[in-house]
């Protein structure tokens, strides 16, 4: 049985990150573990933990990216949240029974054992939900 | 002092709680704990545990209330995001030091000894972040 362990991380999308981190560092009071440049996502991230997950803020660094197109159509916030789950190759087989649309039919495997798939905002009423396992 | 502890919940705004359950819940495999109809908020809310944290899934019942005009506006996702804090009278005095534009300007009490505030949208760069604190 698949299982969803825990809200692993909130993403949300900024236009300049020193401007959010002088919100969500300087005035909330949380601090960056660390940023990270995602040429596969063509992104820079800033990873914020609070207890047992994180705040993620993602600068796109090109224009035609996804995360580059929802910040020109919406503007800066919140763009996905991630659960991390065990069984996930039997939970996307679940979620296809059920006629859930998916981003990614099959996981998408990083070299540090991570692997990840996005549901369609479609098929969950608006929130694109992103379900990761680690495998090492 | 005030420290953030956790992520609290993330509020999904739903124009029909079954449907939105025949994705959480049935597809997905997360379990409702509780369903209240919460009439200062106006609005019916289904309350789904994951980990440390929930899925908030917020049904307006009317059509004049901040979640009814969101859901207006922008059809249904997510809403904002909820985290436990200690701490929380410091943390607003803060936040005012750095010029951050509350909702609330002093905490809301409930009943049940939590006490809540809302920082506007406006300050975090478009994420609509409620802060809450138990005190009993």
């Amino acid at each position: 049985m698949p299982s969803i362990k825990r809200i692993d991380h909130l993403a949300v999308v900024v236009s300049d990150l020193q401007e959010a981190l002088s919100f969500w560092e300087d005035a909330l009071g949380l601090s960056v573990s660390r940023v990270e440049a995602v040429p596969a996502e063509q992104s820079v991230v800033a990873f914020l933990p609070i207890g047992s997950g994180e705040i993620e803020l993602v600068k796109p660094t090109t224009d035609d990216s996804g995360t580059a197109k929802f910040l020109a159509k919406h503007g800066p916030g919140m763009h996905h949240i991630c659960f991390e789950v065990e069984g996930l190759d039997d939970l996307l087989a679940r979620l296809k029974e059920h006629g859930i649309q998916l981003i990614n039919e099959t996981p998408v495997e990083k070299e540090n054992g991570v692997r990840y798939a996005f549901i369609h905002p479609k098929s969950t009423h608006g929130v694109l939900v992103e379900l990761y396992e680690r495998t090492e």
